[in-house]
Protein backbone atom coordinates (compact mmCIF):
# COMPACT_ATOMS: atom_id res chain seq x y z
CA UNK A 1 0.00 0.00 0.00
CA UNK A 2 0.96 3.14 -0.61
CA UNK A 3 1.54 6.16 1.57
CA UNK A 4 -1.24 8.10 0.29
CA UNK A 5 -3.64 5.22 -0.05
CA UNK A 6 -2.35 4.16 3.83
CA UNK A 7 -2.89 8.19 5.01
CA UNK A 8 -6.58 8.12 3.11
CA UNK A 9 -7.61 5.08 4.80
CA UNK A 10 -6.38 6.23 7.85
CA UNK A 11 -8.70 9.44 8.47
CA UNK A 12 -11.50 7.04 8.37
CA UNK A 13 -11.55 5.46 12.16
CA UNK A 14 -11.08 9.06 12.95
CA UNK A 15 -14.79 10.05 12.54
CA UNK A 16 -17.16 9.08 15.35
CA UNK A 17 -20.31 8.16 12.88
CA UNK A 18 -18.19 6.57 10.59
CA UNK A 19 -16.98 3.71 13.15
CA UNK A 20 -20.58 3.94 14.65
CA UNK A 21 -22.07 2.70 10.88
CA UNK A 22 -19.60 0.35 10.70
CA UNK A 23 -17.95 1.21 7.26
CA UNK A 24 -15.17 -0.27 6.13
CA UNK A 25 -13.32 0.61 2.39
CA UNK A 26 -12.27 -2.69 0.98
CA UNK A 27 -11.28 -1.86 -2.51
CA UNK A 28 -9.19 1.72 -3.35
CA UNK A 29 -7.28 3.02 -6.20
CA UNK A 30 -7.12 6.40 -7.95
CA UNK A 31 -10.44 5.37 -10.27
CA UNK A 32 -12.32 3.07 -7.90
CA UNK A 33 -13.47 2.32 -4.02
CA UNK A 34 -15.79 -0.32 -2.88
CA UNK A 35 -16.72 -0.03 0.59
CA UNK A 36 -19.25 -1.77 2.33
CA UNK A 37 -21.42 -1.23 5.66
CA UNK A 38 -23.09 -4.13 8.18
CA UNK A 39 -27.21 -3.56 8.29
CA UNK A 40 -28.07 -3.92 11.61
CA UNK A 41 -31.05 -3.10 13.52
CA UNK A 42 -30.01 0.43 14.35
CA UNK A 43 -30.14 1.75 11.15
CA UNK A 44 -33.59 1.15 10.25
CA UNK A 45 -36.09 3.87 9.48
CA UNK A 46 -39.59 3.74 10.77
CA UNK A 47 -40.52 1.08 8.19
CA UNK A 48 -38.14 -1.24 9.58
CA UNK A 49 -35.38 -1.20 6.50
CA UNK A 50 -32.59 0.99 6.16
CA UNK A 51 -32.93 4.66 6.86
CA UNK A 52 -31.69 6.83 3.59
CA UNK A 53 -29.18 8.66 5.60
CA UNK A 54 -27.27 5.87 6.24
CA UNK A 55 -27.24 4.82 2.50
CA UNK A 56 -26.26 8.03 1.86
CA UNK A 57 -24.00 8.12 4.68
CA UNK A 58 -22.35 5.16 3.34
CA UNK A 59 -22.45 6.79 -0.35
CA UNK A 60 -20.68 9.56 0.87
CA UNK A 61 -18.22 8.42 2.58
CA UNK A 62 -17.18 5.86 0.32
CA UNK A 63 -17.47 8.34 -2.43
CA UNK A 64 -15.14 10.71 -0.48
CA UNK A 65 -12.43 8.68 0.25
CA UNK A 66 -12.18 8.17 -3.85
CA UNK A 67 -11.70 11.78 -3.82
CA UNK A 68 -9.31 11.93 -1.42
CA UNK A 69 -7.15 9.69 -3.43
CA UNK A 70 -6.10 12.99 -5.35
CA UNK A 71 -4.20 13.82 -2.92
CA UNK A 72 -6.12 16.56 -1.09
CA UNK A 73 -8.37 17.07 1.69
CA UNK A 74 -12.01 17.57 -0.04
CA UNK A 75 -15.40 18.93 0.89
CA UNK A 76 -18.78 17.66 -0.62
CA UNK A 77 -20.42 20.03 -2.86
CA UNK A 78 -23.02 18.62 -3.89
CA UNK A 79 -24.98 14.93 -3.80
CA UNK A 80 -27.68 13.61 -4.63
CA UNK A 81 -29.21 9.72 -4.95
CA UNK A 82 -32.10 7.78 -5.93
CA UNK A 83 -33.64 5.29 -3.91
CA UNK A 84 -34.49 2.02 -6.09
CA UNK A 85 -35.10 -0.33 -3.88
CA UNK A 86 -35.18 -0.33 -0.42
CA UNK A 87 -32.58 -2.37 1.54
CA UNK A 88 -33.63 -4.93 3.80
CA UNK A 89 -32.91 -8.87 4.26
CA UNK A 90 -28.99 -8.11 3.53
CA UNK A 91 -26.07 -8.52 5.81
CA UNK A 92 -24.00 -5.95 4.14
CA UNK A 93 -25.04 -2.77 1.49
CA UNK A 94 -22.17 -2.74 -0.75
CA UNK A 95 -21.17 0.70 -2.07
CA UNK A 96 -19.26 1.20 -5.37
CA UNK A 97 -17.76 4.88 -6.34
CA UNK A 98 -16.23 5.23 -9.58
CA UNK A 99 -14.39 8.63 -10.55
CA UNK A 100 -16.35 11.05 -13.17
CA UNK A 101 -13.89 13.19 -13.61
CA UNK A 102 -10.32 14.61 -11.43
CA UNK A 103 -10.32 18.16 -12.18
CA UNK A 104 -7.71 20.52 -10.85
CA UNK A 105 -10.53 21.78 -8.40
CA UNK A 106 -13.65 19.71 -8.99
CA UNK A 107 -14.03 15.94 -8.55
CA UNK A 108 -17.61 13.99 -9.51
CA UNK A 109 -18.19 10.69 -8.73
CA UNK A 110 -20.80 8.08 -9.58
CA UNK A 111 -22.33 5.58 -6.33
CA UNK A 112 -24.10 2.49 -6.52
CA UNK A 113 -25.25 0.68 -3.98
CA UNK A 114 -26.14 -3.12 -3.65
CA UNK A 115 -27.56 -5.88 -1.43
CA UNK A 116 -25.44 -9.04 -0.84
CA UNK A 117 -27.42 -10.14 -3.94
CA UNK A 118 -26.13 -7.90 -5.81
CA UNK A 119 -29.38 -6.24 -6.65
CA UNK A 120 -29.24 -2.55 -7.20
CA UNK A 121 -30.45 -0.11 -4.47
CA UNK A 122 -29.54 3.46 -5.26
CA UNK A 123 -27.40 5.32 -7.43
CA UNK A 124 -26.58 8.77 -7.60
CA UNK A 125 -23.74 11.32 -8.01
CA UNK A 126 -21.39 13.73 -5.75
CA UNK A 127 -19.02 16.25 -6.12
CA UNK A 128 -16.48 17.30 -4.50
CA UNK A 129 -13.79 20.22 -4.03
CA UNK A 130 -10.50 20.36 -3.41
CA UNK A 131 -9.13 22.02 -0.84
CA UNK A 132 -5.33 22.76 -1.13
CA UNK A 133 -4.81 20.78 1.85
CA UNK A 134 -2.16 18.07 0.90
CA UNK A 135 -3.09 14.90 2.51
CA UNK A 136 0.26 13.52 2.28
CA UNK A 137 2.28 16.66 3.50
CA UNK A 138 3.67 14.83 6.80
CA UNK B 1 -52.74 17.69 18.19
CA UNK B 2 -54.96 16.21 15.61
CA UNK B 3 -54.56 12.48 15.32
CA UNK B 4 -53.03 12.04 11.91
CA UNK B 5 -50.15 14.49 13.53
CA UNK B 6 -50.10 12.43 16.28
CA UNK B 7 -49.33 9.47 14.41
CA UNK B 8 -46.77 10.79 11.92
CA UNK B 9 -45.04 12.24 15.36
CA UNK B 10 -45.35 8.42 16.61
CA UNK B 11 -43.64 6.49 13.88
CA UNK B 12 -40.32 8.64 14.28
CA UNK B 13 -39.51 6.52 17.84
CA UNK B 14 -39.71 3.38 16.05
CA UNK B 15 -36.63 4.49 13.91
CA UNK B 16 -33.67 3.63 15.98
CA UNK B 17 -31.54 5.32 13.36
CA UNK B 18 -33.61 8.67 14.21
CA UNK B 19 -33.45 8.06 17.59
CA UNK B 20 -29.55 8.00 18.08
CA UNK B 21 -29.58 10.77 16.05
CA UNK B 22 -31.75 12.73 18.33
CA UNK B 23 -33.82 13.80 15.88
CA UNK B 24 -36.83 16.13 16.79
CA UNK B 25 -39.75 17.71 15.02
CA UNK B 26 -40.90 20.92 16.74
CA UNK B 27 -43.25 22.31 14.11
CA UNK B 28 -45.63 20.43 11.93
CA UNK B 29 -48.82 21.31 9.89
CA UNK B 30 -49.26 20.56 6.06
CA UNK B 31 -47.05 22.97 4.32
CA UNK B 32 -44.17 23.50 7.22
CA UNK B 33 -42.00 20.83 8.91
CA UNK B 34 -39.63 21.93 11.49
CA UNK B 35 -37.04 19.52 13.09
CA UNK B 36 -33.36 19.84 14.64
CA UNK B 37 -30.62 17.36 16.07
CA UNK B 38 -27.98 18.06 18.55
CA UNK B 39 -24.67 18.40 17.64
CA UNK B 40 -22.25 16.25 19.87
CA UNK B 41 -18.68 14.58 18.92
CA UNK B 42 -19.88 11.55 17.51
CA UNK B 43 -21.81 12.76 14.42
CA UNK B 44 -18.17 13.99 13.23
CA UNK B 45 -16.50 13.69 10.04
CA UNK B 46 -12.52 12.91 9.84
CA UNK B 47 -12.66 16.73 9.59
CA UNK B 48 -14.26 17.53 13.12
CA UNK B 49 -17.48 19.00 11.49
CA UNK B 50 -20.69 17.02 11.20
CA UNK B 51 -20.48 14.16 8.86
CA UNK B 52 -22.68 15.16 5.82
CA UNK B 53 -24.44 11.43 6.38
CA UNK B 54 -25.94 12.93 9.31
CA UNK B 55 -27.54 16.62 7.50
CA UNK B 56 -28.86 14.11 4.73
CA UNK B 57 -30.55 12.03 7.45
CA UNK B 58 -31.84 14.82 9.40
CA UNK B 59 -33.34 16.48 5.89
CA UNK B 60 -34.43 13.37 4.64
CA UNK B 61 -36.28 12.41 8.05
CA UNK B 62 -37.76 16.27 8.81
CA UNK B 63 -39.09 16.47 4.83
CA UNK B 64 -40.23 12.76 5.24
CA UNK B 65 -42.30 13.60 8.17
CA UNK B 66 -43.67 16.48 6.21
CA UNK B 67 -44.70 14.23 3.51
CA UNK B 68 -46.11 11.77 5.62
CA UNK B 69 -48.74 14.40 6.53
CA UNK B 70 -50.52 13.74 2.94
CA UNK B 71 -52.08 11.08 5.22
CA UNK B 72 -50.04 7.84 3.90
CA UNK B 73 -46.64 6.08 4.26
CA UNK B 74 -43.97 7.38 1.20
CA UNK B 75 -40.84 6.16 0.20
CA UNK B 76 -37.94 8.66 -0.51
CA UNK B 77 -37.68 8.43 -4.94
CA UNK B 78 -34.52 10.40 -4.45
CA UNK B 79 -32.57 13.76 -2.40
CA UNK B 80 -30.20 15.93 -3.41
CA UNK B 81 -28.59 18.03 -0.90
CA UNK B 82 -25.91 20.95 -1.40
CA UNK B 83 -23.48 21.38 1.29
CA UNK B 84 -22.86 25.14 1.42
CA UNK B 85 -20.88 25.51 5.08
CA UNK B 86 -19.96 23.27 7.53
CA UNK B 87 -21.84 22.54 10.66
CA UNK B 88 -19.67 23.39 13.31
CA UNK B 89 -19.90 25.89 16.55
CA UNK B 90 -23.31 25.01 16.76
CA UNK B 91 -25.20 23.23 19.67
CA UNK B 92 -27.83 21.87 17.32
CA UNK B 93 -28.43 22.13 13.28
CA UNK B 94 -32.33 22.93 12.45
CA UNK B 95 -34.36 21.45 9.05
CA UNK B 96 -37.44 23.57 7.69
CA UNK B 97 -39.24 21.62 5.28
CA UNK B 98 -41.33 23.45 2.98
CA UNK B 99 -44.07 22.04 1.02
CA UNK B 100 -43.36 22.79 -2.80
CA UNK B 101 -46.15 20.20 -4.41
CA UNK B 102 -48.07 17.91 -2.84
CA UNK B 103 -50.04 15.30 -5.81
CA UNK B 104 -52.25 12.49 -6.44
CA UNK B 105 -48.50 10.01 -6.40
CA UNK B 106 -45.41 12.41 -5.99
CA UNK B 107 -44.76 14.86 -3.30
CA UNK B 108 -41.56 17.44 -3.47
CA UNK B 109 -40.35 19.17 -0.26
CA UNK B 110 -37.83 22.00 0.25
CA UNK B 111 -35.13 21.63 3.15
CA UNK B 112 -32.68 24.52 4.27
CA UNK B 113 -30.47 23.13 7.05
CA UNK B 114 -29.02 26.23 9.56
CA UNK B 115 -27.28 26.82 12.56
CA UNK B 116 -28.10 28.00 15.79
CA UNK B 117 -27.43 31.53 14.90
CA UNK B 118 -29.36 31.23 11.52
CA UNK B 119 -26.71 30.98 9.28
CA UNK B 120 -27.88 28.86 6.23
CA UNK B 121 -25.54 25.54 5.90
CA UNK B 122 -27.43 22.95 3.18
CA UNK B 123 -30.31 23.24 1.34
CA UNK B 124 -31.68 20.88 -1.26
CA UNK B 125 -34.82 19.37 -2.28
CA UNK B 126 -36.00 15.62 -1.75
CA UNK B 127 -38.96 13.87 -3.62
CA UNK B 128 -41.66 11.49 -2.44
CA UNK B 129 -43.76 8.54 -3.78
CA UNK B 130 -47.46 7.85 -1.64
CA UNK B 131 -47.58 4.03 -1.57
CA UNK B 132 -51.42 3.99 -0.80
CA UNK B 133 -50.90 2.72 2.35
CA UNK B 134 -53.12 5.35 4.90
CA UNK B 135 -51.28 6.05 7.90
CA UNK B 136 -54.51 6.42 10.11
CA UNK B 137 -56.33 3.78 8.96
CA UNK B 138 -56.62 2.33 12.74
CA UNK C 1 -38.90 -3.12 -35.63
CA UNK C 2 -41.96 -3.82 -33.26
CA UNK C 3 -44.78 -1.33 -32.78
CA UNK C 4 -43.91 -0.09 -29.91
CA UNK C 5 -40.59 0.75 -30.84
CA UNK C 6 -42.29 2.11 -34.16
CA UNK C 7 -44.89 4.29 -31.98
CA UNK C 8 -42.21 5.63 -29.68
CA UNK C 9 -39.45 6.88 -32.18
CA UNK C 10 -42.58 8.33 -34.18
CA UNK C 11 -43.41 10.54 -31.05
CA UNK C 12 -40.11 12.36 -31.31
CA UNK C 13 -40.84 14.81 -34.35
CA UNK C 14 -43.88 15.49 -32.93
CA UNK C 15 -41.92 18.06 -30.78
CA UNK C 16 -41.44 21.24 -32.69
CA UNK C 17 -38.24 21.68 -29.71
CA UNK C 18 -36.83 18.08 -30.57
CA UNK C 19 -36.88 18.77 -34.31
CA UNK C 20 -35.16 22.15 -34.11
CA UNK C 21 -32.19 20.89 -32.06
CA UNK C 22 -31.86 17.96 -34.29
CA UNK C 23 -32.29 14.96 -32.50
CA UNK C 24 -31.80 11.48 -33.45
CA UNK C 25 -32.44 7.92 -31.89
CA UNK C 26 -29.46 5.53 -33.12
CA UNK C 27 -29.82 2.77 -30.86
CA UNK C 28 -33.43 1.94 -28.76
CA UNK C 29 -34.15 -1.11 -26.60
CA UNK C 30 -36.07 -1.65 -23.08
CA UNK C 31 -32.72 -1.29 -21.64
CA UNK C 32 -30.45 1.48 -23.87
CA UNK C 33 -30.78 4.10 -25.89
CA UNK C 34 -28.71 6.19 -27.58
CA UNK C 35 -29.13 9.45 -29.55
CA UNK C 36 -27.40 12.42 -30.74
CA UNK C 37 -27.51 16.10 -31.38
CA UNK C 38 -25.15 18.12 -34.08
CA UNK C 39 -22.87 20.81 -32.91
CA UNK C 40 -23.84 23.83 -34.63
CA UNK C 41 -23.37 27.46 -33.88
CA UNK C 42 -26.93 28.35 -33.31
CA UNK C 43 -26.67 26.13 -29.73
CA UNK C 44 -24.12 27.96 -28.40
CA UNK C 45 -24.00 29.52 -25.19
CA UNK C 46 -22.57 33.25 -24.35
CA UNK C 47 -18.61 31.19 -24.02
CA UNK C 48 -19.13 30.05 -27.36
CA UNK C 49 -19.67 26.23 -25.96
CA UNK C 50 -22.84 23.99 -25.89
CA UNK C 51 -25.74 25.94 -23.91
CA UNK C 52 -26.47 23.86 -20.78
CA UNK C 53 -30.16 24.01 -21.35
CA UNK C 54 -29.46 21.63 -25.13
CA UNK C 55 -27.43 19.58 -23.29
CA UNK C 56 -30.03 19.09 -20.72
CA UNK C 57 -32.75 18.98 -23.87
CA UNK C 58 -30.29 15.96 -25.55
CA UNK C 59 -30.40 13.71 -22.08
CA UNK C 60 -34.17 14.19 -20.93
CA UNK C 61 -35.17 13.36 -24.42
CA UNK C 62 -32.93 10.25 -24.62
CA UNK C 63 -33.88 9.04 -21.54
CA UNK C 64 -37.19 9.95 -21.74
CA UNK C 65 -37.51 7.91 -24.80
CA UNK C 66 -35.85 4.86 -23.02
CA UNK C 67 -38.62 5.61 -20.69
CA UNK C 68 -41.31 5.33 -23.16
CA UNK C 69 -40.08 1.86 -23.80
CA UNK C 70 -41.97 0.74 -21.07
CA UNK C 71 -44.96 1.10 -22.89
CA UNK C 72 -46.95 4.02 -20.86
CA UNK C 73 -46.61 7.92 -21.32
CA UNK C 74 -44.21 9.02 -18.84
CA UNK C 75 -43.68 12.82 -17.28
CA UNK C 76 -40.10 14.17 -16.07
CA UNK C 77 -40.26 14.01 -12.39
CA UNK C 78 -36.54 15.34 -11.92
CA UNK C 79 -33.33 15.32 -13.36
CA UNK C 80 -29.92 16.23 -12.69
CA UNK C 81 -26.81 16.80 -14.61
CA UNK C 82 -23.49 17.22 -13.43
CA UNK C 83 -21.47 19.16 -16.15
CA UNK C 84 -17.73 17.50 -16.56
CA UNK C 85 -16.35 19.14 -20.01
CA UNK C 86 -17.39 21.80 -21.85
CA UNK C 87 -18.58 20.72 -25.31
CA UNK C 88 -16.64 22.22 -28.01
CA UNK C 89 -14.96 21.07 -31.33
CA UNK C 90 -16.96 17.78 -31.99
CA UNK C 91 -19.35 17.63 -34.98
CA UNK C 92 -22.12 15.55 -32.32
CA UNK C 93 -23.06 15.41 -28.99
CA UNK C 94 -23.96 11.74 -27.75
CA UNK C 95 -26.56 10.71 -24.65
CA UNK C 96 -26.47 7.08 -23.85
CA UNK C 97 -29.24 6.37 -21.44
CA UNK C 98 -29.22 3.21 -19.41
CA UNK C 99 -31.91 2.08 -17.38
CA UNK C 100 -31.55 1.65 -13.75
CA UNK C 101 -34.83 0.65 -12.29
CA UNK C 102 -38.11 0.42 -14.36
CA UNK C 103 -40.92 0.12 -11.50
CA UNK C 104 -44.97 -0.18 -11.53
CA UNK C 105 -44.76 3.53 -11.20
CA UNK C 106 -41.42 5.16 -11.38
CA UNK C 107 -38.33 4.37 -13.95
CA UNK C 108 -35.01 6.27 -13.25
CA UNK C 109 -32.51 6.14 -16.14
CA UNK C 110 -28.77 7.10 -15.84
CA UNK C 111 -27.30 9.17 -18.85
CA UNK C 112 -23.99 10.12 -20.53
CA UNK C 113 -23.25 12.68 -22.61
CA UNK C 114 -19.88 11.93 -25.03
CA UNK C 115 -18.08 13.88 -27.78
CA UNK C 116 -17.23 12.59 -31.18
CA UNK C 117 -13.71 11.10 -29.72
CA UNK C 118 -15.19 9.36 -27.11
CA UNK C 119 -14.43 12.01 -24.09
CA UNK C 120 -17.13 12.07 -21.43
CA UNK C 121 -18.48 15.55 -21.17
CA UNK C 122 -21.52 15.00 -18.66
CA UNK C 123 -23.51 12.58 -16.26
CA UNK C 124 -26.82 12.27 -14.70
CA UNK C 125 -30.05 10.76 -13.35
CA UNK C 126 -33.39 11.35 -14.39
CA UNK C 127 -36.84 9.81 -13.00
CA UNK C 128 -40.04 9.61 -14.74
CA UNK C 129 -43.38 8.86 -13.88
CA UNK C 130 -45.39 6.45 -15.46
CA UNK C 131 -48.77 7.55 -16.50
CA UNK C 132 -51.14 4.78 -17.20
CA UNK C 133 -51.11 5.94 -20.68
CA UNK C 134 -50.56 3.64 -23.06
CA UNK C 135 -48.66 4.55 -26.11
CA UNK C 136 -50.04 1.12 -28.04
CA UNK C 137 -53.48 1.41 -27.36
CA UNK C 138 -54.89 2.24 -30.80
CA UNK D 1 -27.09 50.31 -14.41
CA UNK D 2 -23.56 50.14 -12.98
CA UNK D 3 -21.11 48.66 -15.39
CA UNK D 4 -20.86 44.95 -14.44
CA UNK D 5 -24.62 44.73 -14.55
CA UNK D 6 -24.72 46.24 -18.08
CA UNK D 7 -21.54 43.63 -18.70
CA UNK D 8 -23.37 40.64 -17.48
CA UNK D 9 -26.64 41.64 -19.35
CA UNK D 10 -24.38 41.94 -22.59
CA UNK D 11 -23.73 38.55 -22.78
CA UNK D 12 -26.64 36.87 -23.25
CA UNK D 13 -27.37 38.35 -26.79
CA UNK D 14 -23.87 36.84 -27.68
CA UNK D 15 -25.57 33.17 -27.42
CA UNK D 16 -27.90 32.20 -30.70
CA UNK D 17 -29.83 29.84 -28.32
CA UNK D 18 -30.86 32.40 -25.59
CA UNK D 19 -31.75 34.77 -28.71
CA UNK D 20 -33.98 32.04 -29.96
CA UNK D 21 -35.41 30.66 -26.92
CA UNK D 22 -36.16 34.75 -26.55
CA UNK D 23 -34.93 34.45 -23.25
CA UNK D 24 -35.02 38.16 -21.21
CA UNK D 25 -33.63 39.27 -17.92
CA UNK D 26 -36.27 41.98 -16.26
CA UNK D 27 -34.65 42.11 -12.75
CA UNK D 28 -31.01 41.78 -11.53
CA UNK D 29 -29.07 42.44 -8.49
CA UNK D 30 -26.37 40.30 -6.65
CA UNK D 31 -29.15 38.55 -4.34
CA UNK D 32 -31.65 37.41 -7.10
CA UNK D 33 -32.28 37.65 -11.13
CA UNK D 34 -35.31 37.23 -12.54
CA UNK D 35 -35.99 35.92 -16.61
CA UNK D 36 -39.00 34.82 -18.80
CA UNK D 37 -39.01 33.39 -21.58
CA UNK D 38 -42.49 33.27 -24.21
CA UNK D 39 -43.99 29.88 -24.43
CA UNK D 40 -44.51 29.56 -28.31
CA UNK D 41 -45.40 26.22 -30.17
CA UNK D 42 -41.88 25.81 -31.10
CA UNK D 43 -40.41 25.11 -27.76
CA UNK D 44 -43.46 21.59 -26.98
CA UNK D 45 -42.44 18.59 -26.42
CA UNK D 46 -44.49 15.36 -27.81
CA UNK D 47 -47.22 16.05 -25.54
CA UNK D 48 -47.49 19.61 -26.52
CA UNK D 49 -46.37 21.11 -23.49
CA UNK D 50 -42.84 23.05 -23.10
CA UNK D 51 -39.86 21.06 -22.96
CA UNK D 52 -38.14 20.24 -20.11
CA UNK D 53 -35.01 21.29 -21.89
CA UNK D 54 -36.16 24.84 -22.24
CA UNK D 55 -37.35 25.22 -19.03
CA UNK D 56 -34.21 24.02 -17.83
CA UNK D 57 -32.25 26.29 -20.43
CA UNK D 58 -34.61 28.96 -18.89
CA UNK D 59 -33.59 28.05 -15.34
CA UNK D 60 -29.43 27.62 -16.43
CA UNK D 61 -29.66 31.19 -18.03
CA UNK D 62 -31.15 33.14 -15.01
CA UNK D 63 -29.23 31.26 -12.58
CA UNK D 64 -25.86 31.89 -14.62
CA UNK D 65 -26.61 35.30 -14.80
CA UNK D 66 -27.07 36.08 -10.97
CA UNK D 67 -23.79 33.92 -10.64
CA UNK D 68 -22.18 36.07 -13.57
CA UNK D 69 -22.63 38.98 -10.89
CA UNK D 70 -19.93 38.02 -8.51
CA UNK D 71 -17.76 39.74 -11.39
CA UNK D 72 -16.13 36.45 -12.82
CA UNK D 73 -17.41 34.22 -15.52
CA UNK D 74 -19.10 30.78 -14.55
CA UNK D 75 -19.07 27.46 -15.27
CA UNK D 76 -22.72 25.28 -13.89
CA UNK D 77 -20.97 22.50 -12.15
CA UNK D 78 -24.39 20.95 -11.57
CA UNK D 79 -27.71 21.51 -11.82
CA UNK D 80 -31.20 19.90 -11.13
CA UNK D 81 -34.79 20.28 -11.56
CA UNK D 82 -37.93 19.33 -10.29
CA UNK D 83 -40.42 19.17 -12.63
CA UNK D 84 -44.17 20.19 -10.54
CA UNK D 85 -46.29 20.65 -12.94
CA UNK D 86 -46.29 21.01 -16.78
CA UNK D 87 -46.32 24.46 -18.60
CA UNK D 88 -49.31 24.93 -20.94
CA UNK D 89 -51.60 27.77 -21.33
CA UNK D 90 -49.39 30.69 -20.45
CA UNK D 91 -47.88 33.43 -22.31
CA UNK D 92 -44.61 32.87 -20.51
CA UNK D 93 -42.38 30.96 -18.21
CA UNK D 94 -40.77 33.32 -15.32
CA UNK D 95 -37.61 32.24 -13.38
CA UNK D 96 -36.59 33.68 -9.90
CA UNK D 97 -33.07 32.59 -9.06
CA UNK D 98 -31.86 33.50 -5.89
CA UNK D 99 -28.46 33.21 -4.11
CA UNK D 100 -28.08 30.76 -1.53
CA UNK D 101 -24.39 31.09 -1.37
CA UNK D 102 -21.78 33.24 -3.08
CA UNK D 103 -18.19 32.02 -2.21
CA UNK D 104 -14.82 32.41 -3.38
CA UNK D 105 -14.85 29.54 -5.75
CA UNK D 106 -18.51 28.01 -5.64
CA UNK D 107 -21.85 29.97 -5.93
CA UNK D 108 -24.93 28.08 -5.23
CA UNK D 109 -28.61 29.59 -6.67
CA UNK D 110 -32.22 28.39 -5.86
CA UNK D 111 -34.66 28.77 -8.94
CA UNK D 112 -37.97 28.58 -9.12
CA UNK D 113 -40.34 28.72 -12.05
CA UNK D 114 -43.91 29.74 -12.39
CA UNK D 115 -46.42 30.58 -15.16
CA UNK D 116 -48.21 33.99 -15.64
CA UNK D 117 -50.88 33.20 -12.64
CA UNK D 118 -47.25 32.81 -10.51
CA UNK D 119 -48.40 28.67 -10.29
CA UNK D 120 -45.33 27.01 -9.61
CA UNK D 121 -44.41 24.60 -12.33
CA UNK D 122 -41.07 23.86 -11.42
CA UNK D 123 -38.03 23.96 -8.62
CA UNK D 124 -34.57 23.39 -8.27
CA UNK D 125 -30.44 24.25 -7.58
CA UNK D 126 -27.72 24.93 -9.58
CA UNK D 127 -24.16 25.18 -8.72
CA UNK D 128 -21.52 27.02 -10.56
CA UNK D 129 -17.31 27.43 -10.05
CA UNK D 130 -15.98 30.76 -10.79
CA UNK D 131 -13.29 30.71 -13.27
CA UNK D 132 -11.25 33.62 -11.83
CA UNK D 133 -11.96 35.39 -15.21
CA UNK D 134 -12.84 38.79 -14.29
CA UNK D 135 -16.05 40.23 -16.23
CA UNK D 136 -15.20 43.80 -16.25
CA UNK D 137 -11.51 43.59 -16.85
CA UNK D 138 -11.60 46.00 -20.14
Amino acid sequence: MDSLTEKVLGMLPESPFIRYLGIEIIELDEEHARGRMPFTDRYKNPYGTMHGGCLYALADTVAGTLANMSGEAVTTVEGGIHFLEPAADTDYVYCDAKMKRSGKHLITVEVELKDDAGKLLDCGCLSFFRTGYKLDKD
